[in-house]
Formats: structure tokens, C-alpha cells, sequence
């Protein structure tokens, strides 16, 4: 039996939204994270057709949204409740960074849950933010690291940094794909650094009995770009045509490599 | 002299953006994280009113935005550049996670640095992406974290996301605020327990004789809860309040706490 996602245990409730396209920017911001689970409390408008539109692919989070009219009934049953706020208050519990937050409610998620834990973060009204009545029902406020001048974030905006960071906060997310290039072997390219040095000393580009810093500042670029085994393919017959007279490479030269 | 905001070095660049309400999203994101230098590719409508709502407080980022017909204009001065993409590219070099991606920009900016240099992240079209030949033109492709089966981030919030990565790689965001509480002093809490615990014990609560773990199960209680100054002269008020005489109590329970 495959474990579900400690990701489907975070409820994102959103309290008062007043404009329609925020929910749907929510949902589609959830989706691409992973998250399925939406609270929308007392919402202006809701259905919307401005939701449907901003949701793009992620209609089905919007179609399974539950909507409540209290902030009380959207946390009902979850153990664990942070309030995302831009501004500091007096009476709360102490804040959160965004990063330390997301992990904080990812701790009490475990992963062979057999209670099915749910944990809720809340995102408050667009102008006003959460209350304060409504932020005295969160365990503790979270805060997105901000420009001081500037911090007011679109809420789909916000809901989509947070859903980042708790997709991480539930896992690491591996190694990052790396294409399929195939990386040149160490012997490959000490036969290409060969070649390279034949062909610049036949070319009277390099004086062996004066090679100076030539070679090695070659070498540093190629092991800085760590060479693919292509690209040592198409350099070395690049060096192989160099190499051969210049009446047969102007001959090639219609057809092939431009000579200038 | 102040020494200017490595974000001042990154430069934004949206190509071929289709929607005009996301290239004011994405200058909003910016300035919620301090980035301000945006350049814009080919829009297809820009300005336009969709950008100036979008934007709200941000039209400054907007107005100020540098307009080009082409990527290599775009990126011209910049010594480094990477471009964001949703999914593997055969030809292009590794990808980087967000936050590996973030770091690596901002490692190329020095604090101190007198040829002021650029840095460029590069956004494709909503629909499309970057193609492959804007790609090409990036150092290195940067990849978001997202759930493998549905990963379109909207434009607005995959710029929010980046720009919120480069802000905590250009610094972290210090220790979180936390509130004006002033905690409690450990004799404090001492002088606290003790007279809870008197209190419990002339009560007939706690059975002096049998305490079995009643009074360590408060203490880890409000230990965790980490107790402020104001919070224990509250609690030693109400004890205070419980261990008078019960006829004074009823007389005092019409103005003061009630009793049931």
C-alpha cells in the first residue's frame, strides 16, 4: 500500500477572499505543489467564473473546495493551525519565518499517520490580512521574508511561496535532472588535451620550447565546462580536419567548415 | 556610503510575455522582494492598463522597465544568466533546483563590486516557455520543485518564487520578530509553580501524600508554552483570586471573574 502524501494533510484555508481570481490562482498555485486540500471561509464570491479562469488546469481542487462560514468550522479536527500575517502584532505568539514555519507544520505530520493528522495554514483577508480574532486561532503566525518598503504580496503569490516551501519542508526534492548528457571520460579528454596540443604547436600557434601558461589555462576551461563525450567527438574532428593540408581543407570548405 | 543591494543586480527578463496582467504580477512579485531591474522581451501588449492593476503598488517597476525586440539585447552586460524551465531540455546544460539556481546568481554579485556586475534570470512566454534557442543563450536552465503531474506555475508566481529565493540567497532574513513579549525570568515561573501547587494542594486537588505526576505534567506544560512576565502575573492573580475565602469570591464574582 503506497502512503499518501503528508501533503494531503495540510489544509490551506483561505478566509474572506474578495476576489474570486485569487481562489483560482490559489488552487492552480496548490495543485503544481502538490496540495489538494482547500478551505475557503465566507468567500465574496464563489463559484466564480474569474476562479475557474485563474485555476487554469487545477479545477478539480477548486470543484472539491469546502466552504464554511466561520473560521472556527474550517479548522475543525486539524491539530495544528499557523495564520500567514505581513506585520507584526502585539498579542500573538511569536513569528515564523515562511521557511522554519512550513517545517514546523510538516513535524507534526507523520508519515504512517494511521489518525490521518491535519494540519491548517490560513491566509486572511486581500486588503486587511487575518484579523486578529481570526489570527488567535492559529497556533502562530508565519511571515514571508519581504522588502520593509513593499511586502504586500498577492495572495496567490503567497499561497504559492508557501506551498514551495512545504512541498520541500515533506521532502527533499532529489537530485536535480540532469539531461541525458553523457560526460566525457578522464582518458577521452587527456586524448583530446593531446591532440590539441599537436595540432597548436604544428600550427606555430605554440613554441613547445616556450609553452608558458598556454596549456594549462586551456585545460582549466575545459575542466571548468567538464567536457560531454560529444562535444570531445566534435572537437577532436575539428582538430583532425585543422590538421590536415590547407589544399584539402579549402576543397572541404564548400561543404563543410567556412573558411574565412 | 551605502553600499547598494546585490538584488539591484539582478535583472528580470519576461520574453514574449502573452498576458500583460503578468508582467505587472511579476513586478509586483519583484518589488515585494526588493528586485526592481525588469526587461521585457517582444510583449505582446505592454504598457497596458491589465499591467498597471496587476501591479498595484509596483508601477514604479513597470515604468521603469527597459523594452527590447530581442533576448540578446536584453541580456546584453550580463555575466551570467540562467532561464527558467518546467521540463528537461536534451541539449541544454544541468538543471538547478530554485534555490541552488538563486544561490549561484548571487554568488557571481560581490558586495563590493565597482564594474557594478549584472546577473539575468530569464522568464519564457506563458504558454510556451523558453525555446530552445532562448535557452542557449542561458548559462544554465533553473527548475522549480513541483509536482510531476501538474507544474504550471503561473508567470506571477514563478517570478515570486525566484525573487523570494534570490532575496534569502542575497541574506537571511534574521531572527523572525517576536512581538514585544518580554518572557518570564526563571524565579518567575518558580514562584508561579509554587503557588500552584499550593493552591492544588489546599484545594484537595492534589493529595500532597499521592502527588503521582500531576505537578510535573503542569511544569512540562508550561514550559513549553514558555511563559511571558505578563502572562504569570495574570495566572498568579487568578490563584490568588481562587485561594480567598469562598464567600468573598461570590461577592467579588459580579464585577471580577465569574463563577459557576
Amino acid at each position: 500500500m503506497n502512503s499518501p502524501s503528508p501533503l494531503e494533510h495540510i489544509r490551506i484555508v483561505l478566509s474572506r477572499t474578495s476576489h474570486p481570481g485569487n481562489i483560482g490562482a490559489a488552487a492552480r498555485a496548490m495543485k503544481t505543489m502538490g496540495l489538494t486540500n482547500l478551505t475557503l471561509v465566507d468567500p465574496k464570491l464563489f463559484p466564480h467564473p474569474d476562479a475557474e479562469a485563474r485555476a487554469s488546469g487545477a479545477t478539480d481542487v477548486l470543484a472539491s473546495a469546502y466552504v464554511c462560514a466561520s473560521l472556527q468550522e474550517a479548522l475543525r479536527g486539524t491539530v495544528l493551525v499557523a495564520g500567514l500575517s505581513a506585520r507584526r502584532r502585539d498579542l500573538a505568539a511569536p513569528f515564523r519565518w515562511a521557511r522554519d514555519g512550513a517545517a514546523e507544520l510538516l513535524a507534526e505530520i507523520r508519515p504512517d499517520d494511521q489518525l490521518a493528522t491535519e494540519v491548517a495554514l490560513v491566509f486572511g483577508n486581500e486588503t486587511s490580512g487575518l484579523s486578529n480574532e481570526e489570527l488567535a486561532l492559529c497556533h502562530f503566525p508565519i511571515m514571508i521574508p519581504a522588502n520593509p518598503g513593499y511586502s504586500s504580496l498577492n495572495l496567490g503569490a503567497a499561497v504559492q511561496l508557501m506551498c514551495y516551501e512545504l512541498r520541500l519542508a515533506a521532502g527533499s526534492p532529489g537530485t536535480a535532472p540532469s539531461g541525458d548528457a553523457v560526460l566525457a571520460t578522464a582518458d577521452e579528454v587527456e586524448g583530446f588535451h593531446a591532440h590539441l596540443e599537436r595540432v597548436a604547436i604544428a600550427s606555430g600557434f605554440l613554441d613547445p620550447a616556450q609553452p608558458k601558461r598556454l596549456l594549462p589555462r586551456l585545460r582549466r576551461l575545459f575542466g571548468r565546462a567538464r567536457l560531454e563525450h560529444e562535444e570531445v567527438s566534435i572537437l577532436r574532428g575539428l582538430l583532425t580536419t585543422l590538421e590536415k593540408p590547407k589544399l584539402r581543407r579549402s576543397a572541404k570548405s564548400s561543404d563543410g567548415l567556412k573558411k574565412s
